[in-house]
């Protein structure tokens, strides 16, 4: 068994086995997992008679049709996989292995929908404080309910994948007329995605317990933001082309089995939350996150603060009877804790361009500028007191098109 | 040639021509033609080579590889439909016709996002009214950009399902705890959704001038909505619950070549819009809108009032360079006219429930009962002075779950 420490560029131990969709030299794309720094070609480990192929699923150019199996089928795959890691020397598992510096990462996930939350108390509170300076940071209805609302499930793309930087219309200064151009407030989200493999019926609820029959795994999530676009654009109906020109998610989907050891007790709820929202998977998860800014650590929000739990969220968004499908994806809403270290978007780092961070060349951002590279990393515990890293997810910002 | 007046079931002229997806006795679903009250089988037509198969997409279960296809195969194959259908004895074609009262409809296209607009001036003033009612009915960037946010694509259904009451966290009394239960508002918006058969890139913006290279077509679309779930859960980030429980779209889907000779100049837009919202295809559509409840006629809302305009709406939806997928639905926003009799939703016709409306059964509504049907039909001038029907829009409200 190989550990990780730190924050590799991608999952590598037995622990992990995270799912991936790759290619490699003008073959399809099709379905691997992460081993050290190679690939397992699960396609080819099922020709062979190594594992079960299952309807052709290791073939397929996404991860929907594995987890549209449901819990069972993950957990088997799973234990299979383990098996054959543990079992096997490496130098036989070594033909079916590609090496993750040659092979092309896809899209791991068909997006069904995609839904964005806000359930970090520091990251609400800091955006209240700097977006209404007048009125309480936290909306009356906060802490009853995981606030969220629908993203763009089309422009979800792979880490890896530029961002061009959008245009839009911004407020104008003091009544003058709205200004169109690239936005000069380019801004991440650091976040973590909940990937939906089962799904559910059309006017059921999915209770918080069952947060694990649903969910398959997790991704680390960049909900890249264009805040003036979205200052100008938000009222009455909340933000739309300021988020919606790009979503980066990992390319390795973490299964949910491999973050048995990180669960943890989430933040104190006061006041108690509704029925719908109580249960006993209503639990935080232990994720350590690192966000680097052209490879200076910025931040390290602590996904153990966020206020709503995962199962929560799951819970609130299918509460009026809307369905689930395979390949949803939820993200967390920005992670930030409460120190100024943690927090998980240049809008608070920076206090909204009013406090600008210096990287370690020198330089200074605000906000960010054509050229930069995030990353976002994240470990969590394993059993044994070992620790497993997350997929990161990365991208690099382009200069805006000619208006 | 059958002329259409008043608002049938379902459009049936060989002007119309609109699509959907249809199956009978256990066949699988396939796309079909709506022509009087029959249903064209484009298969079985194609199988006798009376219609160019097209790599069998009109085996397909959605209208997705038709649209994906792109405008010259859609003319090509609306041509040879119009021919077919002028040049071939009825009797001839009742072989390849089914019953409308026999078929089954089903959702007829795969929805990629669904976007939902807001581009009614009297709607958005009459809903400032009511929720704002102490500031400027229209928000600053209202006549600037068409203000619209993405919904929930997942529980887009098709005419004639049935719509259940959902539950969900409503405001409490003044200061009190929220209460959870079933909505007490739950309301309908008569809307034109619009259908895109072609799509885009990522970064790239589609013009105005574009709209008709990727629009496909035209459904109507009931946007049901819970009006005090919406009020409670939306600040700071917009309408969520409240929304994606139920979108109800119409089983057919009118090709935009049918609605030639419905274009009209739109309302003077002043101020004048950015550049990127200009261009001859900036049009308006002379829809004529009828909303029934249980059968009485509430209103009938005039589709060209609309402030922006569908090709608008479409460069802005992607002038951050958000991509077009083929299959992404988007609505025009609630159509409400300056007159009493033309309001699209039950929040503006009972003036959020102080003035009851009367059906002609002699019972009054504010907000919809269980057991409340609901009819949106639409009809729109076709070439030689005649109209066109959109398909129907009907769903009915069921009673909510047991909390």
């Amino acid at each position: 068994m190989i550990r990780s420490t730190g924050a590799p560029r991608a999952p590598a131990t037995p622990y992990a086995l995270p799912y991936g969709v790759f290619s490699d030299s003008g073959e399809p794309p099709r379905v691997g997992v992460a081993l050290d720094d190679g690939v397992l070609d699960l396609a080819a480990l099922a020709d062979d008679g190594h594992l079960n192929p299952r309807d052709d699923i290791w073939r397929a150019p996404s991860l929907n049709a594995f987890m549209a199996l449901g819990r069972a089928a993950w957990r088997e795959a799973r234990e299979e996989l383990t098996a054959l890691v543990d079992e096997t020397p490496r130098g036989e598992l070594s033909r079916y292995t590609r090496s993750q510096r040659t092979v092309r990462m896809h899209l791991p996930i068909t997006v069904a929908d995609y839904v964005d939350f806000y359930s970090s108390e520091a990251h609400a509170t800091n955006a209240g404080r700097i977006f209404r300076p007048n009125a309480d940071p936290l909306t009356p209805n906060w802490k009853h309910l995981p606030v969220g609302y629908h993203g763009r499930a089309g422009t979800v793309i792979v880490s890896g994948t530029d961002v061009r930087r959008p245009l839009g219309q911004r407020r104008g200064d003091r009544g003058a007329e709205p200004s169109f151009g690239p936005t000069a407030r380019l801004d991440i989200e650091a976040e973590v995605g909940f990937v939906v493999g089962t799904p559910s019926m059309l006017g059921a609820a999915v209770r918080v317990d069952d947060f694990a029959e649903h969910v398959f795994g997790v991704v680390l999530l960049n909900d890249w933001s264009a805040r003036d676009i979205q200052g100008w654009e938000s009222a009455p109906l909340g933000p739309f082309l300021g988020k919606s020109f790009a979503t980066s998610i990992s390319a390795w989907v973490l299964p949910l089995d491999a973050l048995d050891a990180a669960w943890v007790a989430p933040p104190v709820q006061d006041p108690r939350p509704a029925p719908y929202l109580r249960g006993t998977a209503a639990r935080g998860l232990d994720l350590a996150i690192e966000v680097r800014l052209n490879g200076t650590p910025v931040s390290h929000p602590p996904f153990r603060e966020m206020y709503w739990t995962p199962a929560q969220q799951l819970a609130h968004l299918t509460v009026n009877g809307a369905s689930l499908r395979t390949g949803d994806l939820y993200g967390s809403g920005t992670v930030s804790g409460w120190q100024d270290d943690q927090r998980g978007s240049l809008l608070e780092l920076s206090w909204n361009g009013a406090s600008p961070i210096t990287l370690s060349d020198g330089s200074t951002r605000t906000y960010l500028e054509d050229g930069d590279t995030v990353s976002i990393t994240a470990t969590a515990p394993a059993s044994g007191g070992t620790r497993i890293a997350l997929g990161e997810v990365v991208g690099t910002v382009t200069a805006a098109r000619r208006a």
